[in-house]
């Protein structure tokens, strides 16, 4: 049993022949470091399940990136509001490291709800989670310290993404300057 | 029909008999102006479908209040994380005029979810839009001048909510100072 079908199993109760409906919608694909998959101004046409990989959504403000998301091994990803409304993307979703996804298509997952009351409450979880993302980035911006941001960072998230997503990302993701992110790390470091 | 019955048909297919199994699940309430459906600390036990009325979710900032949304006569209102955690609510519910509301328990959410794929679909509906709620503010906030802002409240919201919300409500929603807001009013109505 992939992965994948223990996580769908465990969320909303897959079945064998559930999973083979889910398996024929998707597409296996492979991609090398930095390759944007969800460009800006496009229509977010998939959501990912990633295989294996790294990788991150940003927006650009001012010339800047500004980093929304990170996922690894075993995680989903996509550019969600795109997704949905099926609107131009002012994200761009891109790999930090070589990734394999296993991509599924908008059209296929409308077809999916079709399908079974658990492929409904499957978008409903994926809705859930993305929600609860946004809002507590929102929240954590808004009320903690530089130090506690990257606290919470380190407890909240996968070793993967804590070693693997550069440091400038990552100060972009919490909302402080890389310089601040620097001198909390070494104040972390030092006790 | 009522308003809810005929949202509801229009937005999940809602039969006369899903509408008999729903509206079994309500409590129809009545709440006078400036009262907290849901306080800080508490778990949000239910969404609310505004009968008439206006209402606002907010929190507490260094002692300030910042409001996070305004919903009024048929429209839907919750401190959605806390209802979906069933986690104690940083966000306070409270009525800004008298209101009647039709309220729904997250154990009979999660019960109708049980009892039908259209239920299911609400409940995925309501992820999404709450989502997306937080996410076109959250970027507003970002990437908006005080003007721009304002115009796209103006734009997006209810004629009762533009009316009836008191303007230091409004700034802090916005994320604008009150006396910045009095000054976008008046330009905006000398032009």
């Amino acid at each position: 049993m992939s992965e994948l079908q223990k996580i769908l199993k465990e969320l909303i109760g897959l079945t064998e022949s559930d999973w083979e409906v889910f398996r024929n919608k998707l597409k296996r694909k492979e991609f090398k470091a930095k390759t944007p998959l969800v460009s800006e101004g496009n229509i977010s046409k998939n959501i990912y399940f990633i295989e294996s990989g790294l990788l991150r959504t940003y927006h650009l403000l001012d010339g800047n990136e500004i980093n929304t998301y990170f996922a690894c091994d075993n995680q989903i990803i996509s550019t969600f509001s795109s997704f949905i409304r099926q609107t131009a993307s002012v994200e761009i979703l891109e790999t930090i490291e070589d990734s394999i996804v296993q991509e599924l298509s908008f059209q296929n997952l409308t077809q999916l709800y079709k399908e079974s009351v658990k492929f409904e409450k499957l978008g409903r979880i994926l809705a859930e989670q993305n929600y609860l993302c946004v809002l507590d980035r929102t929240y954590m911006m808004q009320t903690k310290t530089a130090k506690e941001k990257y606290l919470d960072f380190l407890s909240t998230y996968d070793k993967k993404i804590v070693e693997g997503v550069p440091q400038h990302h990552v100060a972009s993701f919490l909302g402080i300057a890389p310089e601040s992110l620097s001198r909390v790390r070494k104040k972390i470091a030092a006790t």
